[in-house]
């Protein structure tokens, strides 16, 4: 029945390597500014006209001809931001002018308010340098010129640019749609008193928050490790399983998870990619694929599940966004001695990342097993220890991937 | 009309300071796991049972009695994850058992799969040390010891202990009620073309990828710089005036922004706090209080916007939230000479920050006016430059305060 044979465990570079390979970028779709922080941008955005489109004044002031060397002028005019008067001026005339309105000429000086006397109608000048006070057309970008750059995950400052430029509904990848099932008869919802040999759901929690940092939503089911059960569940058109991008199954612990759902993943059409990592946790890995569809197998341990979807799952969502590949790690120093124990497999360790004077500091974290859940809630990196390797003393430079917000 | 004597302007630590000592936490609700990413936890999560709360085979193995010394064993059961069989092993007898699962009786230990080989029902053992395999009961936390202390910003991780814990509806701070206007006669939104003298609204993009980047939405309207009008919507019981906790207020730049903005704040109610910050962007802050809640006037570029959202509305946040004050600032290093010109007033300068080595590195951005947005779309920090600094040369430590995710 698990007749197929295996590859043989996979080193951490390459799954990241097959998971790109195996992942091509989601069609685009275009979506409101209100709905597209965090999302990718797959066009490139023009200025649609000069930018700024017309020539404004810098300042509060007055509005003077350039050759007019007058000191006392007659105000003609107040424009304000949004007003649109053009006029010839004439010797002697100025034209109140507010901080962003449009100039009404050109051949314009403005002269600040601070350095002017007005009385009535009138505006003397006290002081008159060289500066103009303009912005003018143009200055920024001309038209058709390229702003924003694809493929780019649009911040909230770019998304203000964007608006400036009219991009109201700007192209993006369009979202994966991920299944997640929660697999292990040893599991109860959060809100359900396990009984002796139970325990709480975690994984679902997890993993749902990881999705919903990244902006999206799964559907989240339950299997029991019933082969048949799992299989039905997990073809059910309900379930939307056809169009399915990304299919996540946490293992359970008491059936051979592994087997379990290498037999699943295979039964559903998927071709096994990864059958093992070289890494701890995460050993029990599979990385799989049907059309253009991933699927992960991950191993049920909390650990397991917070690298590997920081490492692996991370790599996917990017390949559907149609981002580059790039290395998901930085170079940090280690705060503190790291006592790791020689195992021939690479180890993701957690860690707590501080910035420390202008340094990327991290604290390993106590790590009872592969299950334990305080470390995980006070992680927010975690420290590559390549395989063999012992204890590293502080001060080490090490590579980490960071899993939070700026520390 | 405008007689209210105005404060001096005030500094930037003092406005936090201000910002921090007029905003009160919120009360509290309960949320369940899958809505409660990024909330501010207010209670403290105990253990609710041992943790784990029934000693678990640690490993694939063989179950027997500590003081059974023999080599061969008969196999009287298979525990799984999730299956509780309690019993007494008799001398010769072992139960086959899964990582995870519940051990039958107490003084037992796990010989892993791989020290013995199996034969039909038998199993002989091949290895044996002293390692008992188990993880006993309590042996991460005992019941009713604090795991989780509030107050803490909730993390995928901390979300995951909390559904292993039961906590499955965790009491947090209630989110706050914003409401955001955009004044301006100059603005029309991002999908209209804007006519000469016009621009488009970008602000309203930028405090809503603000607020959501933080699980906030805002209610956004859109006010014409008219004193009567904008007062006419903002009292309007429809837009929930009266339950509102944050106001922010976009100025535009048609009519004296901060006067208007000032007027409007006052006639709503609100008691000015800070009339004037001494920062560059930002100057034309204000700072106002109405009860509990608390209003904020922002000088209507987006440099400004984007300075002031970080600095102090986040401050806002997290004492609504209930969180302690923290400072925002990290310290860096300059990638690049920065160019400053001896300003008066503390200048927040746009940046780049990379992590280059292990260092956090800011590489100053290209700033040409205070709107300048193709800056804001690349900045994700931004370097705080103490008043009357001339120019920093590249290598010297700075001050920032990130805005975006690690980079």
């Amino acid at each position: 029945m698990n007749a197929t044979p295996l590859p043989p465990p996979t080193a951490l570079d390459e799954v990241l390597a097959v998971v790109r390979g195996a992942g091509g970028p989601l069609a685009t779709e275009t979506v409101p500014l209100a709905l597209a922080l965090g999302r990718v941008l797959r066009e490139t955005i023009v200025a649609p006209e000069d930018q700024p489109p017309f020539a404004r004044s810098a300042v509060d002031g007055f509005a003077v001809r350039v050759d007019d060397t007058a000191t006392e002028f007659r105000i003609v005019d107040f424009l304000r931001a949004g007003d649109w008067r053009p006029r010839t001026l004439a010797p002697g005339e100025v034209v109140r002018i507010a901080t962003g309105a449009a100039l009404p000429a050109d051949g314009l000086q403005v002269i600040m308010v601070e350095d002017t006397a007005v009385e009535a109608s009138c505006v003397r000048v006290l002081r008159r340098d060289t500066e103009r006070h303009v912005r003018e057309r143009g200055e920024d970008a001309r038209r058709g010129q390229p702003l924003v750059n694809a493929p780019c995950r649009l911040s909230a400052g770019a998304l203000a640019l964007l608006a400036s430029l009219g991009a109201a509904t700007p192209r993006v990848a369009r979202q994966p749609r991920v299944v997640h099932v929660a697999t292990g008869n040893e599991l109860v919802p959060p809100e359900q008193t396990p009984a002796t040999g139970q325990i709480r759901d975690s994984n679902t929690t997890l993993v749902r928050a990881f999705l919903a940092a990244r902006g999206l939503t799964a559907q989240h089911l339950r299997a029991p490790e019933d082969f048949a059960a799992a299989t039905t569940l997990l073809r059910d058109p309900a379930h939307g399983a056809a169009e399915t991008d990304l299919l996540l199954i946490s293992g359970g612990a008491s059936v051979g998870e592994h087997d379990f759902t290498r037999r699943l993943l295979t039964d559903l059409g998927y071709e096994i990619l990864v059958a093992k990592a070289a890494t701890r946790p995460g050993k029990p890995l599979l990385v799989a694929r049907r059309g253009t569809a991933l699927a992960f197998g991950l191993p049920g341990n909390p650990l397991a599940h917070f690298v590997c979807l920081h490492l692996f799952v991370q790599a996917a969502l990017d390949a559907f966004a149609g981002l580059p590949p790039t290395s998901p790690f930085r170079d940090g120093l280690l705060a503190a001695d790291l006592d790791n124990d020689g195992n021939g497999r690479e180890t993701l360790w957690p860690a707590h990342l501080v910035a420390h004077d202008s340094a990327l500091t991290l604290e390993p974290l106590r790590w009872i097993s592969s299950g334990d859940l305080s470390s995980l809630a006070r992680a927010n990196a975690f420290i590559r220890v390549p395989a063999g390797t012992g204890r590293l003393a502080r001060g080490t430079r090490v590579a980490f991937v960071p899993t939070s917000p700026s520390p």
